[in-house]
């Protein structure tokens, strides 16, 4: 039997839905990010939104007004509240107001601020990352990571292959296995990427063979996957019949993956990444492991960074 | 008097270094992100690394063994412990092994978990997102931020005006206001970003106030920061001495800027963000924010999302 909640008419969904507010002085993206994590354990209902959840992101919440208004309306929804707030004076009253209104709540940043501050010896400045007087400052590494996104966005899709060489990181793989979004996200975390299709019949660039060979990383991917994949991508670019079935056809589609696979068995340094069923931040993860452990070559894989 | 760890031979520094460990069963990007805001509050003696920090990432720890060989090394290296681990019984040794050793933790997934299980009424499901059985499932918001990105590669710095109908944000500003980096970052969250550089002299495409100027945002900085970027950018870029003093020359710079203010004048309905002093993340926090206001125009700003 459907239970009312079920019931898909959009108003009823809607109101069945539970609500998370989060709530941050900042961007709000640290919160959003952990709240993110935190549903990847209830996938299980949420696919069919048998669980549904509703996330409502409220940011630069610096004075106690706002948060107050935001705590009641809460209070209303019947939402949770989740929130990052720099002030203490701020994250007690959040605290206190969910504990009077019954509203269930966590803090993100309290608990692990404290414990970093105890660790080092050193008391947290209490100060939201917008308050006046701090200035973000315009790091080496500030510029580095807008470099990178940069290069990242002109060497797209094979583009000036000459340049391969400046790259620290080098992806190689048939067309859609993710080389672009990959090398994006690679980017944002400062990293200079460039990205080679592997098409069937096509050479690859010469420059490719000549570049550090610990830098290139190979993507691979399940065929039935990759063939869906493409149909959409066929369909969305609107692809005439003739092109879309020789892009997705399933035999095109083995035969290249083939031919992949034949480059990366002559090239047995490039590491090869399965792609299949990952996030594209789950692939940069097991690149970036990959790319540091054979920089560092220690016994124990860790990508290390210094403050 | 110099304390010997402030001593700057590399190798004391290197040991009076405060060691963060960050281990998840994922990628270890949510750890990071959140240490990455806490340590916001220790700018103050990280700046000049008074209170010098390292980080080391552990992601992948599926296993109880690797996972023992992490605290063990921390204790060791007298690091504290930032965990993110699905499965209960690991996060549960992760605890104990801390206490055991003495080892400084936080945990950070945990709490939010139970706090959104209990609003949810639903248990977790204890499972890491690489767990075998649980696949991404190719979801349409996975295509479309794919798309997202490839779409605003192809659009940046003013190129294919013709397509700014069909972005759903589009950036204008001078040079080196962090354009790129911005579209870029928001193409990640799933927007179609363009962006149109306004150079002194040179007219903007038609294109751009043909569309819904609701969409589109001017971003403004200071002058002085302006010119900064602009030296180090010429630089780079190995400009030639004149070219370089026609783009990073005050006289040049406050002209442009000037140019910049007055089509914004002519387009009032554009919001025009300052993005001295801002990390791209908080430029694209306020953008999102007026984006979304503006679409469903209730009475608290916010940014929903449904799962
Ligand atoms: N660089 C920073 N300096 C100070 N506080 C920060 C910094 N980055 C993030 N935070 C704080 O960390 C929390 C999360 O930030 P956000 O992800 O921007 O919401 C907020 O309370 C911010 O004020
Ligand atoms: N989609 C997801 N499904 C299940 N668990 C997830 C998901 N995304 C993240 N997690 C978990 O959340 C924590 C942080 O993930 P990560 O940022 O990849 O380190 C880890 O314990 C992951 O196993
Ligand atoms: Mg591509
Ligand atoms: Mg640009």
């Amino acid at each position: 039997s459907l239970e009312p909640e079920k019931i898909s008419d959009g108003h009823d969904v809607v109101e069945a839905a539970k609500s998370i507010y989060m709530v941050s002085d900042g961007t709000g993206w640290t919160a959003e990010h952990s709240v993110n994590a935190a549903l990847g354990q209830f996938e299980h209902c949420l696919v069919d939104r048998g669980c549904a959840v509703n996330t409502h992101l409220f940011s630069g919440i610096e004075d106690l007004e706002q948060l107050m208004e935001i705590v009641k309306q809460a209070a209303k929804e019947g939402a949770m509240l989740v929130y990052t707030l720099a002030d203490p004076s701020m994250a007690e009253s959040a605290k206190k107001a969910c504990e009077i209104w019954g509203i269930p709540f966590t803090d993100i940043l309290g608990p692990i601020t404290e414990a970093i501050a105890s660790h080092l010896g050193v008391s947290p400045s209490g100060l939201p990352r917008g308050a006046p007087g701090r200035n973000v400052p315009l790091s080496e590494e500030y510029f580095r990571r807008i470099e990178a996104i940069e290069f990242t966005i002109k060497q797209d899709d094979g583009a000036l292959p000459q340049n391969l060489k400046k790259a620290d990181i080098v992806l190689v793989g048939v067309s859609r296995t993710g080389k672009t979004p990959l090398s994006i996200y690679l980017a944002q975390k400062g990293y200079k990427v460039a990205n080679v299709p592997i098409v069937m019949g096509v050479d690859l660039p010469k420059s490719l063979f000549e570049v550090d060979p610990e830098k290139v990383f190979g993507l691979t991917i399940n065929p039935l996957v990759l063939q869906t994949i493409r149909k959409a991508r066929a369909k969305s670019l609107g692809f005439s019949e003739a092109t879309r079935s020789n892009y997705s056809e399933m035999d095109h589609v083995r035969e290249e993956l083939e031919f992949a696979r034949s480059i990366f068995a002559q090239n047995p340094v490039w590491p090869v990444t399965e792609v299949t069923g990952k996030a594209i931040e789950e692939t940069a993860a097991v690149i970036l492991r990959l790319y540091h452990d054979r920089k560092n070559r220690c016994s124990m894989p860790r990508i290390a960074k210094r403050y």
